[in-house]
């Protein structure tokens, strides 16, 4: 026990940490003066490396065996943190210290190259720097792949989402590829012959937004003495353990946007709050990866907030809140706009038909190309065509089309995958619950999210990394991550109403 | 060279932390929900231990040493830097690990209980709470004097005013309390024979005090996009660096607390964005201790801003802030209230005639407590005589006694005399700026700080640590501290003014 003593509370001193650069990280992006960017890049840079330095000590490896070996005094959360603490301290250690750093400067540089690139639409400018991430990266997944005993793009995704790997992917998203030209062919069909949505009337100001948000927050059950709402150009849900701070962006012209979007980060923080408490400074406590962080917010904002039953809640609320009446401000017309499907070119703007599409194609190239069978300088025109496969549009410019989001560039690799898994695993989710507590609906007409909560807590969130999200899923749900329940959504939602 | 350079790395390691360490703690006091209350104190224990042990590394006595031995190769300002480098590592390697936590522990006990005694004003509940937190600073005094080889309170001291020493202070402190009980009956009886000042009705909305604030603070010269005003319980001045963080308190009823508090953190705040830019992470680019800090304060608040020619400013914006006319809003009235003189027993509310004696008195008592010449349980009566003797009033119980201030309970030994020795600079330093610039009076009327600005840039704020107090005193005064200038301002203020 004494090895895993001593691993507990390094791994606390980590967490203090990290949390801490959650807060520092949270305030660089609301209320910093902007002349301490310099300062502030400093601060997270050496809390980073001191964070670095705690997981990779050289005690580690010794502390990290000696625990395993006396493993039969520890109980189930203490073997599951354990494990936990080895993958965190693999994927620390695996890559030597000249990668990280030739990485991290690949992908300063390219990022900053980016903006400009994609405000040019000019993919030649960025390609050499692109190339130097790419190779940086395929390094990072070869080291890791022999650390963690996974093939390279594996080693990339396990980072992001835990235990996740491609054979596991690649059925659920071919058949959603399978399906999805078809359902979107019938969806457009479907909404032409529905009434178009009327428009609303701003302005809405921010003061009046906020605070709807501020109550909308409080009925889904965010914990406002453990967290907090403020503003940011790119909203996020940061901050830490019990200090969770969700971020919106406000347009008087359009409250929809916001709204939503503090929704969709008011489920990340329902996770972050509603993690097991006494491991919340130990990896085993930790929310169990991306995928299933999205399928929390997704479950919220896409599950619950677009639903028939909870627009007849937000109706009058949203009336009251700008002082408004009229047919336009009915839940009939608000729905319809809720769930308007339209394709375009850009990911974050897409509804939940097209969303998975954007993904989908991202993923087939990111693969490949980390597998080095597609050149970088071919990216393009396959984005394109996977594009045009998939929804039927001929992307413009690569403004439009690669370029668009920053998750290359800044060498994200083996991320995007979890957007969609999430939309999935949040449909599966959410369909389990209904079953287990068929209040729900009924429930969320009333603005109450409490059986669904309930249901979520023991479920997903108070599980936290004791185990793996594919058997969280099967857990909670009864079985394997499946895209057929996401599609029964879609047809539901898109092709049954009136 | 090599020793040096790798102590300067150490440094601005350090430096990274302490300026974080300051965000959370402002965080913390202004914005923080509730709830994040206790992984707070986990994040800031666990960061000031990081800093304690960058601090105090084993390999830190050799760099120091090798440092110091190839001094020759250094500058003046690197040389400068070493010496601050040993000074704060014999601070914090003189106390041995059991003494910090026992004495920390004592503190925090103590300054818990203090809370509920001083609303009872019940000192013998507190006392064998106190009588340990004092004997850890009696132990405390001893390390840290055996390590810098002083005297066990000038120990203290030069924690919160480096270089400082009771040699030093007693003499100026005897002339001030010689002066005061004399100068104090003046100073009443020529205020009796003036109007009353009249009373200002209110309310004055938080938001309408707030902009006035910013347009003060902008006047006087603080660098927006370096800092931040916000709110809080206690004002102080916090933050970092290049992100100086000052707050306030507002009441409806009376906006000139707020505002002139406002102005006391502005001039904290000038310090401290004034320090030399190529030092700021450096121990020679810090501010250069507690009372010059005070000075700094005390110099806008009480020398520039409640000066008449300031008021004359001020008054014309005071009443279109609140849109208010009449007699009462006129500069004299306003600058009447300003420098109202009036005997009491808290600390914090004194005005700046009486507010010496307030200090004269802790430090007689503080010196004598860790010199052991007093017993603890004699500290209510010594006090009382002690504000009986300077200030002629009666203090009625310990609570508006020796129990207001939360300095003692919390094991802040050594600070009590830098708020005085600071209004004591501060005076001797305007008159200095007033000499060398002539034009500063006749500039405040128009809100112009530059001047004096100007002035305090070269003379105190770019010379950070890199010379003692009492140097730079002397440089930018023409002589050592004296308290015949403090006495000339307020004979000249309070008995000359019509």
């Amino acid at each position: 026990m004494q090895a895993y003593r001593t691993l507990e509370k390094r791994f606390a001193r980590i967490s203090d940490v990290e949390s801490a650069l959650g807060i520092l990280n949270w305030d660089n992006d609301t209320i910093m003066p902007a002349g301490a960017a310099g300062q502030r890049a400093g601060q997270v840079a050496t809390l980073s490396v001191i964070a670095h330095e705690l997981m990779t000590g050289p005690d580690m490896p010794d502390l990290l065996q000696d625990a395993s070996a006396a493993g039969d005094g520890l109980d189930a959360w203490q073997r599951a943190n354990l494990a936990e603490m080895r993958r965190l301290h693999a994927h620390s250690s695996a890559v030597p210290a000249d990668l990280v750093d030739a990485a991290s400067r690949a992908n300063s540089a390219c990022e900053r190259a980016w903006r400009e690139a994609r405000a040019n639409s000019d993919f030649k400018a960025l390609l050499p720097l692109l190339q130097e991430v790419l190779l940086r990266q395929r390094d990072v997944a070869q080291a890791k792949g022999a650390a963690l005993g996974l093939a390279p793009y594996d080693a990339l995704l396990d980072l992001y989402d835990p235990g996740n790997r491609m054979a596991l992917i690649d059925p659920v998203f071919r058949d959603l590829a399978a399906g999805l030209p078809a359902l979107l062919g019938q969806v457009l069909e479907h909404q032409s012959a529905l009434p178009a949505p009327l428009p609303l009337q701003g302005p809405f100001p921010v003061e009046l937004q906020t605070r709807l948000a501020a109550r909308l927050m409080r009925a889904v059950g965010f914990d406002t003495g453990r967290g907090r709402l403020d503003t940011s150009t790119h909203p996020f849900c940061g901050g830490g353990n019990d200090d969770v701070r969700i971020t919106t962006r406000y347009d008087e012209a359009d409250f929809g946007s916001s709204l939503m979007g503090v929704l969709h980060e008011t489920g990340h923080a329902l996770y972050e709050q509603g993690r097991p408490r006494e491991w919340l400074a130990q990896p085993a406590g930790r929310a169990r990866g991306m995928t299933m962080h999205e399928s929390q917010s997704l479950l919220i904002e896409m599950q619950a907030c677009r639903s028939r039953e909870f627009v007849e809640f937000l109706a009058p609320l949203v009336r009251e809140a700008f002082d408004r009446e009229g047919p336009e401000w009915q839940a009939d017309n608000l729905h319809r706009r809720l769930t308007r499907v339209s394709p375009g070119f850009i990911r974050v703007d897409a509804d939940e038909v097209t969303y998975p599409a954007h993904v989908l194609v991202r993923y087939r190239l990111e693969t490949a190309l980390i597998a080095g069978d597609l050149a970088l300088a071919d990216l393009p025109g396959a984005f394109d065509a996977g594009i045009r496969d998939l929804l039927g549009i001929v992307v413009p410019d690569d403004r439009r089309g690669c370029l668009q989001d920053i998750h290359w560039p800044a060498g994200l690799w083996g991320y995007f995958p979890t957007y969609t898994l999430g939309a999935i695993t949040a449909a599966q989710l959410f369909e389990a619950a209904r079953r287990a507590k068929p209040e729900i609906p009924a429930r969320l007409v009333q603005g109450d999210f409490r059986p669904l909560l309930d249901w979520l807590r023991p479920n997903v969130h108070e599980r936290g990394s004791s185990v793996g999200t594919a058997e969280i899923v099967r857990d909670a749900t009864g079985f394997d991550l499946t895209a057929s329940i996401y599609q029964r959504h879609l047809r539901r939602r898109y092709l049954d109403a009136a």
